[in-house]
Parts: structure tokens; sequence; C-alpha cells
């Protein structure tokens, strides 16, 4: 018999604070571990709607959005990675996400993930600006016109739907979130464990 | 110019989960660290009401719930901590903050502590019981007519109040949280970066 793929589903959404560590470390660390990481970005906006918030928890609960900030600047700083306050939080993530959904058919998913963190927490630029955007497809050699035109259409928008209901199916309330067969890790800080859960799967 | 004690404040709440893997492991962590650790045992109902939740959110949100029994389960199994589920949840650990307080003076908090963890996390038994606080004190070779009557005693209830007071004005939103010299660190996966952070501090 083969062997099981040892495969971890890496569950995003772009205006969540933790997953651009997350973005901007896992596929690295999934490679050195020898896992397969699909790329999965979803939105937050439905599963927060449903628990009665219409606003990110870290702005409704100001001392846990105070210590967020200063928890994501310490994990950044480790990381070597720069962080600027976004020009407003949480930011509208459905554009980039709808191209995400797309990318994640087509190779590009990763970079472009990248690209869309950086623009958002890096380079204070507004992620639903359909200018930032273009600029970021015409960075990876993709043809931004052909690109948001395939990523606009009905079947597109309908994948990415599809995509947030299965987030809530998988019990998922978060972001990033990591699935392994089913095994469910939440956090940035959960990116290791579910590697080695899903190197363990893999081996037997 | 003598160094800096390097120095960690460990803040917890008996009826909180994640604080049950923290208490078993934060001394043991800090002593290899060299870093001393103070006890601080504070009341999460103070600050969660103040949020609006007279629950733990644990049980207002259902689906984060029942995320956290299972990452919780996981991290016991990886530490060789028993878990069985409590006689109910969130239990009262008003009581048992009260002796750990005066505990925390005395030099037997650490074990008592501990103690109270396994009763409610691993043994099934209720921490607002009389009978099992008194069992868990004579265990100790403490005296429980004594240290109850003390622990009952209206300074040491204001010591407590005092406590939770602190901790609000320290940014605590949950538990448990580690202090460094005013930098805060919230919840059992960040007890080794707090310790970090503390032997930079005590070099520096």
């Amino acid at each position: 018999m083969a062997a099981k793929l040892a495969r971890v589903e890496f569950w995003y959404e772009f205006a969540s604070t933790y997953s651009y560590p997350a973005a901007m470390r896992a596929g690295r660390l999934a490679g050195a571990a020898g896992v397969e990481l699909v790329w999965r970005p979803f939105l937050l906006a439905p599963i927060f709607g449903a628990q009665g918030w219409n606003d990110s928890p870290f702005n409704i609960y100001p001392v846990k959005g105070r210590y967020m900030w200063r928890d994501l600047a310490r994990i950044c700083e480790a990381d070597g990675l720069a962080l600027n306050m976004p020009v407003r939080f949480p930011q509208n993530g459905l554009k980039a996400a709808r191209l995400a959904i797309l990318g994640a058919g087509e190779s590009w998913a990763p970079a472009f993930t990248r690209a869309v963190y950086e623009a958002n927490f890096a380079r204070q630029q507004d992620i639903a600006d359909d200018g930032v955007l273009a600029g970021i497809l015409q960075a990876l050699g993709l043809d931004p016109l052909d690109v948001v035109m395939r990523a606009y259409a009905p079947e597109n928008k309908a994948k990415l739907k599809a995509q947030s209901d299965e987030a809530i199916a998988k019990g998922i309330f978060g972001a990033p979130s990591f699935v392994v067969d089913g095994e469910l890790f939440w956090g940035n800080d959960r990116l290791e464990q579910a590697l080695a859960w899903a190197q363990r799967r893999g081996q037997s």
C-alpha cells in the first residue's frame, strides 16, 4: 500500500492579524517538514456574525485587542517581519479572498497571499482597492484583467462561499486554523503542532 | 550594581482550563530557567462580567468550547497529565483562591495550587467543597481549621480582591497570564516566551 500523503490545510482570512505571520512561514515550515500545504482562504465575517459580532472581537474587546497588537509585534519582531498599523482594522478581504481561491487552483496562491498580507500589515495599503490588487497580480507576472474577471465570475464566487461553509462544518471559528484529517488546530502558534501531527499520520 | 532578579508573575484562576497544564509545569520550567516564579491567584468573574459575560466564554461560544477541550486533551496527553471532564464547568474557585493567596505568603501555594487543579481537572472533585479543600490542606501537612480561618478573614479576602483589581490594572483579561516587568503574556503556550523574556531582563 502507498503511504498516506502528509497534508495540512491552512485556513486563513485576509483581515486576520495572526494569519499574517502564519502565511509568511507556513510554506517554508511545511516544505522543511515534507508536508503538503493546502492554501484555503475563507471568510470569517459569517462566522463572527453568527456569534453576534459585527466587528473583530479585538475591536469589541479593546483590552484583548491591545494585547493582540503587542503580542503580534513580538511575533513579527522574532520572525523578522515588518509590522505597521493597517489603514483600518479589520480590512475587507473579500476581493483578495476571491482572487486567492482562484490562485489556489493555479499555483500562485502562496505568493499572492503573502503579498496581500504584506500590503495589509506592513505596507499600509488598502487590500480592497482594485489598483493595489492589480499591482500585486502584475508583480507575480499575471494579467490582472484576465485574473480579476475569472475571480469575480459567479462560479468562483460560489467556490469561496462553499469554502467558507466548509470552514464552519469543520468547526473552524477563527484564523489561522490548520486541519489535518479532521483534526483542528487554531492559531499561528499551533502550526508546528499541526505539521508534526501530519507527519505522524503520514507515517502510519 | 546587583543584577536585576529575573522574575515572572504567574496569574491563574482555578476555574481556568489552560491554567491547569500551566500550573503543573510552571514551577519546574521556571526552576530550570533560573527564574523566580511568583504565584498570583486571581478571579476572572469580575473581568468577564465587565465584558458582559456571566459564564465562561467556552460555554457562551460552544464551537470554541469544543475546540478548547480537544486542544486541552492534546496538551495534557503531551505533558503526561490526566484529564477528566470536571463535575461542572466552570467551577467556583473563590474559596480555593482565598486559600492560595494566603499560601503565597507562606510557601505552600505551589503545592496547594497543583493539588486543586488536579482535583478539578483530573479527579472530578468539587473544588468549592470544604471537605475537598480540607483534604488537600491536610495532605500538605497543614491544619485545615487554622488555615481556613485565616484565609476567610476580612484582610485576606481584601487581599484577593486587591489582587484581582491589580490583574485588571495590568491589562489581564484571561488565564493563565504571565507578567514580566509590565510585559504581558497570555496563555499556557506563552510560558516559555515569558521565561525567556525574564532571563533577558535579568541579564540586562
